[in-house]
């Protein structure tokens, strides 16, 4: 799957710059968030339902929505602006506009319904946006990807902001331009990173208004009362050790370490995966991501984890007890920060991610007890590992990060035999959905993924699915974030070529692919497509490159074959992957956005994933999951390792796509040697018509004799 | 040629750093120079001796230097050092330390015997280095290049620091170790650029010292005295409307728009190539580069040259007077400027390469002037280009230098017919070469260079060689900007691989080309590294890219095949080249620096030059220069145009080198096409034994039949 930060309005941000300056970040950030220092997980606001079934049969393009609904429904969305508004002027309040972004307070990928405030208040679902309200009007960004579900979503009292098209200001200038100046705008400040909300300040500060930090109260929540659902308190596991690798002491000792050579004393991690990675536990808080909502902080003799003890069970109480971590109610982390303070704590905090709330809370508190020898650690320059501790660095990683992209032998061992079990199910699956259209079945591209899943759910550790099922059938290909809408979906027939982006989560692993198929006769057209876009795939497989190289170096090895006939796609090519955890993670990617300086290191999981999308007709991708090793080249120059790629996905690719023709002999022989380890490693479990669907597609091709095309 | 600003400290400096700050510009810096700031052009001291001829035969081993003529020649370098110390405590100089660079003051790579002060006192001849002398002791920055050249030429009175090896400090480092707090530390403020002394003001300022600048006098120049060698002054030419393509007046009035668009009233344009080029003019003053000493200030509504008026014909009188530029003595520089000042006038400084005389001169004098409306245009973050202009940003391309690296139709055909003529040049030289080898001549390094310079010479326009030809045979083809001493250097024979990077400087362009030959039987080491060189530089070659892509996306095309086997090179792959000017110039630039984001634009000429380098044994380099053009792809996905390469030089590449089986099918394509394109193109300007050692060099080559390696 296309990590989110990946996509980019690209023709207008693709090397801008000619000279290197904070600025060029800026344009590289393709959502209209206020913060252009935000990580690489973009902040998302993704409202998870399940797709649901709907009957094989039926007129699937009619929509169930009447006039009459929809008329309650915008009368709906009205009252709660007019009751939001009335909250403005409250004395406690004060303010003139409020600004409600996607996120969560953990930058979180994939957020529990209880925090989709964005899409209560706007009734607009798409994943990426921000809502800004004042007295009298209400906007929201959002961009490319989202337009047309937003004019279909937003009800007439809101203002579309069509984010990267021409003369659409950002948030803050529109704010500047409809507010008198020296208004005040309030924000929630956990669901801002420091930077972004520092950033937000500068730039309101230009018409003199004042950024409100409302602490104690969120405004929509405060309207969506009742309604609003409960906070997730599913139950917390521990994740075994035979996953893991490591255990939860020895990584909290490489930790202090690495806070001990950094002067700093305490760090407070936000992020729900790193906690998750760190503390070997496992949550089922959010869909997709297997994390449970907390903050952690490690002290250099002692732990505190902040989560609502009622997902804590016993097992996982006596888990923390060993490695010496108490446990602290969720919403303490703001007394204990100032405790920290008190005590002068010299706290490492990564401001791109960690909230306006905890930093602030955290400058305050030092400036109270000054005198004490608390201070911000960016204040003084220290440094980590030789470099500046820069609270504006881009993908600056906290260790914890970096740590956790590097699996180790058990993470990898889990994610080999995921992926294998994976492979069964798809091969399995394949196998179901080409009978079932040779048997003239119709299948929507809902239908296709609920089957997916159920297969996938069958298979033995399976948890949940790593994102939502990309099913795109003809156009909707092309739309690549798309998601199936289970009332007006398309149907995947034999006249279409179908795109197929989908993902576990199981016990053990992480999955994600993508496949491209047709089950009918694939035009010369998509087939030349098709054979240059598995080109850039095996030149990037292939691979092999000095220790230390940035993934953006191999970036252009995917490009090139489709770039010869003019062609290009508009996202990365490579996102990292958790080990049964999310699946987009850092800080390493394979882009084309240059500032991610992260090397790829021995063990990091990446995705290899080009694609082309001709809008309104097809869309191509072919995704596996690779990682980094080191390679025993003949040679080892500068006395340096060299390093390539091993592959974790064995689903075969479907040949009857490829242009032979255009292939080098170098390129059928990948092709023939991935679909025969394919064979040798998925056919021993699988049966039946999978595994006569696994022959079938890992016979291999030979270049026509005529063919001079290498 | 490999511009030496692509040299680096490679193993070192390769992508430390993750995450984007200033600093990462640092590191990439290779040359112990005081600014990281500097541009492209890396701040040299070449000084220049031509190859002067031996005879053909008689022991090229010997050294003529006795251990008398060694005593001597300590005694004078002590006598220098002594003398120059002496000048210290003169009441109007009154310093502990005093900093000589090898630059002239206007950054250039070459510069004028009478500009080497660093070679004078140090008795140092490498192209790079920093001599800092202080009351007591004298040292000397080089890079790894240079380590056992400066160990040879320096005496003992002089440390010998190595720059880049673990430990040794930077000479502001050296000098914050060694002299009492609050020293006064002396430099010439016209041989610093203003960031680069500005930078060296805040990194002595940790002690304390006090950067003095001496404007009134070269301590260097004034021991020198008589000896010293006079400053150049030999005429300068017009260079010819049908080969600059765009007249003087129109370049002009172009720059003008430019100052307008950026809110300033005037720039000062200090680097050399910049004049030549926007003034139609060619200069004599400096080997290798066609431009001569001054400097140029071209205001809204006038332009003055300050230059040494002896060098002034009527023509050039006559040519200047048309385009109303004024002639003002080369001296009157910052009298010049104080006026500017005085009238409030807003100057565009690029302050990486204008000199800290130039800026300080003209910043004092706004002081001086304060209330008028004069002010540094960085100072008030104008923009140019929408861009802000900031001072510190690294290759801050003046719009001069942009404007001359984008080649006209008639600069682009100039340099098509020099190529031609060059060739014509080669194919005879080669011949001769072969033919002599073949007859048992024993030939060193300097004669074969020298006979090159004989058939260069007798073609039509020939003014010079664009740079010091290097002629290494064996092992000294390893070390990358080997030149060949006449008293030792080897011979070029049967045995060993031969490597040729030279160039010429025509009336109507400038080449650079690099050939590796073997006149024996080649190891399969040998041909299996050339092949994977070929490989390397036919994809970067073949490349084709979207609009605006920086140089540096594509630099691992030409990296690939060598890092399968472990394989790399530590120089970039390719610079820009001036149209009858410097062999390098910028802003472009292929290399594995990301800090250049300057795109690949339609006119510019790059060289694509990749390596291998196998210390002690042997090198392999190919190069030929190429210009940028739009590819008129069969789809232009995004609306954009695809941007490739058309090749300018043709001389045979020598196939006896190739491994074909490691070369695919459209791989061996591409040299049989180059070959044929050279017999095309060459053939009818050749004779007699270079046309029929053309011929043998340009017959098609077959993959074996069994080959299989495509």
């Amino acid at each position: 799957m296309i990590c989110r930060s990946h996509f980019q309005l690209y023709s207008q941000t693709r090397f801008r710059f000619l000279s290197i300056s904070s600025a060029f970040v800026h344009n590289f950030n393709p959502i209209p968030s206020f913060s252009t220092k935000s990580r690489f997980r973009q902040p998302t606001t993704l409202i998870v339902r399940n797709c649901s079934s709907i009957p094989n049969s039926g007129s699937i393009t009619a929509k169930p929505s009447s006039e009459l609904r929809n008329k309650r429904k915008n009368s709906e969305l009205d009252d709660k602006l007019r009751r939001l508004r009335e909250l403005f002027s409250r004395p406690n309040i004060n303010i003139d506009a409020y600004i409600i972004p996607s996120q969560d307070a953990h930058q979180s990928e994939f957020i529990a319904d209880c925090y989709a405030r964005r899409e209560y208040i706007s009734g607009f679902t798409g994943s990426a946006g921000t809502a800004v309200i004042t007295k009298d009007k209400a906007a929201l960004w959002t961009d490319g990807r989202y337009f047309l579900q937003a004019e279909e979503q937003l009800n007439s009292s809101w203002i579309l902001m069509r984010a990267g098209n021409l003369g659409v200001p950002t948030s803050s200038e529109w704010l500047n331009g409809v507010l008198t100046p020296g208004s005040r705008i309030g924000i929630d400040p956990f669901l801002f990173s420091y930077d972004a909300s520092e950033e937000l300040k500068e730039a309101i500060s230009k018409k003199n208004h004042e950024l409100v930090y409302l602490y104690d109260i969120n405004l929509v929540d405060e309207i969506w009362k009742e309604t609003r659902p409960r906070p997730p308190n599913k139950p917390v596991r521990v994740h075994d050790l035979k996953y893991a690798g490591v255990d939860v002491s020895s990584k909290l000792s490489s930790l202090r370490s690495e806070l001990t050579d950094a002067g700093s004393s305490a760090i407070v991690i936000s992020m729900l995966d790193e906690i998750a990675w760190l503390l070997n536990l496992r949550g089922n808080d959010v869909p997709h991501s297997p994390v449970m909502y907390a903050y952690l902080i490690v002290e250099t003799d002692g732990s505190k984890l902040f989560i609502d003890d009622a997902k804590i069970t016993p097992e996982v109480i006596n888990h923390l007890k060993n490695a010496r971590i108490e446990l602290r109610p969720y919403e303490s982390i703001l007394s204990e920060i100032e405790s920290l303070a008190a005590k002068g704590a010299c706290l490492w905090l990564d401001t791109s991610s960690v909230s306006a709330a905890i930093v602030n809370t955290y400058k305050s508190a030092c400036n109270k007890f000054a005198g004490g020898i608390a201070s911000l650690i960016n204040k003084n320059k220290t440094t980590i590992n030789g470099e500046p501790w820069e609270p504006s660095a881009i993908n600056k990683s906290s260790p914890v990060c970096l740590a956790k992209a590097v699996k180790n032998e058990a993470e990898l061992k889990g994610m080999c035999n995921s992926h294998l079990r994976d492979a069964t199910a798809l091969a399995q699956f394949w196998a179901w959905l080409e009978d079932e259209i040779s048997n003239g079945v119709v299948l929507t591209e809902v239908n296709v993924a609920d089957k997916l899943l159920e297969f996938r759910s069958a298979q033995e550790g399976f948890v949940d699915t790593s994102f939502d099922t990309i099913s795109g059938s003809g156009a909707n290909g092309a739309i690549i974030h798309y998601r199936p809408d289970p009332n007006r979906c398309s149907t995947v027939d034999t006249e279409k070529l179908f795109l197929l982006d989908s993902g576990a989560q199981y016990i053990d692993g992480t999955t994600d692919i993508t496949r491209t198929v047709h089950f009918g006769k694939p035009s010369s057209r998509q087939k030349e497509c098709f054979t240059r876009v598995l080109q850039g795939h095996i030149a990037l497989d292939q691979a092999i490159f000095p220790e230390n190289t940035p993934g953006f170096v191999l970036d252009a090895f995917a490009r090139s074959a489709l770039w010869k006939i003019g062609l290009d796609y508009r996202h990365g090519t490579g996102h990292g992957v958790g080990a049964a955890l999310n699946v987009h993670e850092g800080p390493q990617s394979i882009s084309f956005r240059f500032g991610n300086m992260t090397p790829l290191l021995k063990g990091m999981v990446v995705s290899n994933e080009p694609g082309y999308y001709e809008d309104h007709s097809f869309g191509i991708r072919i995704e596996n999951l690779l990682f980094v090793k080191e390679v025993d080249t003949p040679n080892r120059f500068g006395g340096i390792g060299y390093m390539g790629f091993e592959k974790l996905t064995f689903v075969p690719i479907q040949t009857k796509m490829v242009d032979l023709s255009l292939l080098s002999t170098a390129e059928v022989d990948w092709l023939n040697d991935y679909h025969r380890q394919t064979w040798e490693k998925v056919s021993p479990l699988v049966s039946g018509s999978a595994r006569q669907w696994l022959w079938n597609n890992t016979r291999p091709v030979g270049k026509p004799l005529y063919g001079l095309g290498a």
